[in-house]
């Protein structure tokens, strides 16, 4: 039996796209007159819509949570492992939403969209949208979609500072926040892992200032560079140890610059993997809203100060083995929750995943969440 | 007064070089029919030649440990902080020996000379070098000189892999073997860190397959982004935080690909100097050395086994805020030796300064590091 059939799964699924034609101010200080947000859903929204979940994706994530395009579609949405019938986001019980967000590359508005004003694709000219201005515009999108408040935000990593922002922004229209795997900021080696991606892409002759669309190529070198340092940062030390250790491709060592070790397989494996499917200018943009947010900025560098505005319940979760967003970046989080008297939840998962954790199918990562999730059904309209 | 005339300097140093037309069989397979080693020297070999002390160099490092090369160098030697009259290296007591390490770029035989049989540089062609390749030629560098003995072997990092092998090789030719920051073979992460180092120049169109000597460019793009990984790593996120945090490098937040941070500010500057003075082709061929040496292999896979041929004393360093060069990675080393009952002293430095902390003048380093030094002293004739 196909996968896309199995009961495990919300099986076929389809975008949807809402246009937006109210103008949306940027924190750049630049206007986007009119945008597009797609978007997908799972579930019911129940009759008094008290059980809708919406879900904010990471640096190359998508709309696309869950399920299948096709039946013959080879993968299933990114996080599979978590949303679907009788899972920890079980959409049985909730209506889920997943959204592209904007500057994305996925069927919202982004570089790759022809801007109306020139008939020509926005390319580098697409304005430096940051994780403030993906809460405002997921903000339009849960009233087009008649929905009062959110039941839960969730999302991990750069997913995770959505989830602080709508927090802060919007603290009436959620209940609860799940903030896994997330940062209040990014730390300097952070920014600066993320600068040298930058640079790799930047200075590929084939990206021409960002206008490579209309010189027909695609800086593909500086992109693998890019997502090969990123798949390397997003294990730890030990998975990488377990998996590949010194493990050779063939019996022998040949002395050359072709694959030697197979962790060097694996590395150009997902280059390969990433450099048809993601647009080099939304990864731009999307690690320049990493290295942008710092809510605190706007409370005096005060995190406790900002988070007062927030009155959601908190459930904070980080994974052990995380170097990339550690435990400590969630305990600052709880910290200024609880300077603040907000319910907060934290759980530190052992992992020695690495950051990618928060994508996986860890027992104990399933157990305390599907937990914490079951709460939230109880609050529910039955 | 200048640095260069202060008491605490070797002050003005020369290099030289030795012609050696012995042909050397190397590791890969192939010959070098002849090859030049360039050296430095300071302080004065003593009259039963038992004081002689040879620094062995890491990834980007020369043979110029020390002083200046004019009135107005501004840069000393790579290991003035530790090397020098007075100092835990002291030339006023030890003959100390640096070396470039074949297939290096500083006047050692390596891609950018003339090769004989083609009158064109090297450049690709140059055979792929290991450690213990370059213990040999080191070894035959020691006979030339007149040494017979070192009184001591010393090296961090990469450096401290050629220690090793030479207390494997040639045991009975080093009294003391110093082992700092280094690993008995490179982990799966340390190797994906050179893999995307190496993809990043040996994909810049202008590394031309290598040749680009005879294209007349240099692929400066790659060399950068392999500089600004290599220095984002040998810090720690501790020290980054310390050193740049979030500090912007103007006022304001641009929202633009400029510098906006003092951390990319710090990376590009450090992948300017390096642009101008480091040839790719030796940055590829360190980089293999390192990730091809685990002298394990010839054992069986065991340390402990290969370590027995060793009768030095050693002496290892580890520094707790190194990522690269974890001190697991020293403890491993430490386990093997003393599987064998050889004589191991071990520090472990507090320092939040990642793996460049070896080079570096922090005071509980330089204290045990010259304690041991002492009584290396007090064992050679005065």
């Amino acid at each position: 039996m196909p996968e896309v059939q199995s009961q495990n799964t919300v099986g076929l699924v389809e975008s949807s796209t809402f246009l937006f034609d109210q103008p949306l101010a940027l924190a750049c200080g630049e206007t986007l007159n009119a945008y597009e947000l797609a978007y997908e859903t799972y579930g019911k929204l129940n009759s008094t819509g008290d059980n809708a979940i919406l879900v904010c994706h990471a640096l190359s994530g998508t709309h696309h949570l869950a399920g299948y395009y096709s039946e013959d579609d080879p993968k299933p949405g990114w996080w599979e492992n978590l949303v679907g019938p009788g899972k920890v986001i079980d959409t049985n019980r909730f209506f889920v939403v997943g959204v592209n967000n904007l500057g994305g590359c996925h069927g919202s508005t982004g570089p790759t969209t022809i801007n109306p004003d020139t008939d020509k694709p926005y390319g580098p000219d697409f304005p430096m949208v940051t994780v403030t201005d993906w809460v405002e515009s997921q903000n339009r999108l849960t009233t087009k979609l008649g929905i009062e408040q959110w039941a839960a935000v969730i999302g991990g990593s750069l997913g995770g500072m959505q989830v602080l922002q709508w927090s802060i922004d919007y603290p009436e229209r959620l209940r609860h926040a799940i903030v896994i795997a997330a940062s209040s900021k990014l730390t300097a080696q952070n920014i600066a892992f993320n600068e040298v991606a930058r640079q790799a892409i930047r200075t590929d002759p084939d990206f021409h200032d960002g206008h490579y669309y209309e010189h027909n190529t695609i800086p593909e070198k500086g992109l693998r560079i890019a997502r090969m340092l990123g798949h390397l940062t997003y294990l730890s030390d030990d998975i990488m140890a377990e998996k590949f250790g010194r493990d050779l491709r063939e019996d022998t060592i040949n002395f050359d610059y072709g694959i030697e070790f197979q962790v060097e397989s694996y590395l150009r494996h997902q280059a390969d993997r990433f450099v048809g499917t993601f647009d080099a200018n939304t990864y731009l943009l999307m690690t320049k809203a990493l290295d942008y947010f710092d809510p605190a900025t706007e409370a005096g560098s005060s995190l406790s100060a900002v988070l007062s505005k927030a009155c959601a319940d908190f459930f904070v979760l980080s994974f052990t083995g995380d170097w990339r967003f550690s435990p400590q970046r969630s305990h600052e989080i709880v910290k200024a929750l609880h300077d603040n008297d907000l319910n907060v939840s934290y759980a530190e998962i052992e992992s020695h995943h690495g950051h990618d954790a928060f994508l996986l199918a860890l027992p104990q990562y399933l157990s305390v969440f599907g937990t914490y999730m079951d709460r939230i059904t109880s609050e529910c309209t039955k």
